[in-house]
């Protein structure tokens, strides 16, 4: 089975894609194709898509529509088109007016412009901190660090670095545990001073092995040996000197950086 | 006026946040304080987050909650909470089983979880495509990027290129056009074979004399003279160049973003 859905924006579409994605994944058995479509921000593109939409219900396949449009000119026409709608505003907006006690203003593209500029520098400032201070290429600014991720190579500390930047404005570093860093018993010198700040990341030495091999196929680095090794050393690290840490194994970067703020109880600064 | 809102999810909350974000932005005369509730998983976490609105409400202020908790004896444990509840899932679940005709999976967190592993990897990948190819640093790979945007320091290249990877899995570059590549009236040697994936990034010069302050005060580097004379550069070489450009002066790394996407007609690749 298959079916068309489409997350319709007359901003950058993120909402409608985002509650879209969530609601569809939860048919399992059907395959989504799925188009988002943003800028919708006119009539002549809104009856562009209506055309679209009505070609695909007239082969026989009738479109699942999710949309923020919050013009009112442009909603009404995409409702013209022959598809199942799941308006997002006109159905949360009409309580929520009652209990605020209040009208919502209708401007268009409102509801997508991040309003508040202090909340988005901190963002961009924490994505420069965490290109600043990535694979521990930088270890004098760790004062100025929210969180310092730790971890072997490959269990995922730059990416979540990055997310945490861009979703929380958290100023995050990472620092590789290579393997001159283990075995000892105890951790790198640049990292003693800030032992509060660890937050340590660790992932199944087959999976990490199976990412390594992507990157540097058939070396010692990409080994299985070496995966176990290097993972039961940080683990073992992690647990001597109880810096917390999770498993990243089966997590995506959401999941991950999501966790680490449960875990640490950091306060977004974005 | 201020009134608490709540997103919570048994999940990374994501998608309630997302949501409610847009949903409250509507109400612009409200100040909201907007707190995320992830990972509410069990009913003893449920039934600390009742306690918590609960108290917010007898305060006199009823808290508005938006949930996209899937399974339903954590959602019923909410709902006997005193607040404003936009059950996300539930008011639209049901009419989409009625348009599918079929009924749909309610498994803690599965709407959370990216479970197109293809998709994720393409995004992974991009996200380090993005960091080996930033600022120009090493040219050598730009036969394998989607994109490669240029522009002056600090038009907004880099936190760009990022969220390109980790939204829709696309591999951007960046080179930045500094004062030696400004003035012969061509683009850089690096740049020349690839300029059909050039796409460009200008900015009002106030503002990047503004941004440039903040990085390195009362240099030449952020004087107003020498961001006008930048800016002015770079539009007369895209224009001289037909290279499509976007002034990202009001713009979040979202939109520009969104926009470079709709501009070029790329295709996600996650």
């Amino acid at each position: 089975m298959k079916r068309q859905a489409f997350f319709i924006s007359d901003g950058t579409g993120i909402t409608a894609e985002t509650l879209g994605h969530s609601l569809l994944a939860q048919f399992e058995s059907i395959e989504f194709e799925q188009v988002t479509l943003p800028y919708i921000d006119s009539i002549t593109k809104a009856q562009e898509v209506v055309t679209r939409l009505n070609d695909l219900a007239q082969a026989g396949s009738r479109p699942i529509v999710f949309d923020t449009i919050v013009n009112q000119d442009i909603r009404d026409e995409i409702s013209k088109a022959d598809a199942f709608k799941v308006d997002i505003f006109a159905t949360f907006l009409a309580p929520l007016e009652k209990e605020l006690n209040m009208g919502s203003s209708y401007t268009v593209g409102k509801s997508h412009v991040g309003g508040d500029n202090k909340s988005y520098l901190a963002r961009i400032d924490a994505v420069n901190f965490a290109l600043d201070n990535d694979d521990g290429s930088k270890i004098k600014h760790y004062d100025k660090a929210d969180i310092i991720l730790v971890g072997v190579s490959r269990s995922g500390k730059t990416p979540s670095c990055l997310y945490l930047a861009l979703q929380f404005g958290i100023k995050a570093a990472n620092y590789p545990l290579t393997e001159e860093d283990l075995g000892n018993g105890d951790l790198p010198k640049a990292l003693q001073a800030h032992k509060h700040k660890l937050f340590g990341l660790t992932i199944d030495p087959e999976r990490l092995a199976a990412i390594r091999n992507e990157r540097k196929a058939n070396s010692r680095y990409a080994s299985l040996n070496q995966c176990y090794y290097e993972t039961e050393e940080v683990e073992m690290l992690f647990q001597r000197m109880n810096i917390p840490f999770l498993t990243t194994t089966d997590l995506s970067v959401e999941e991950i950086s999501t966790r680490i703020m449960v875990d640490t109880k950091l306060n977004r600064r974005a």
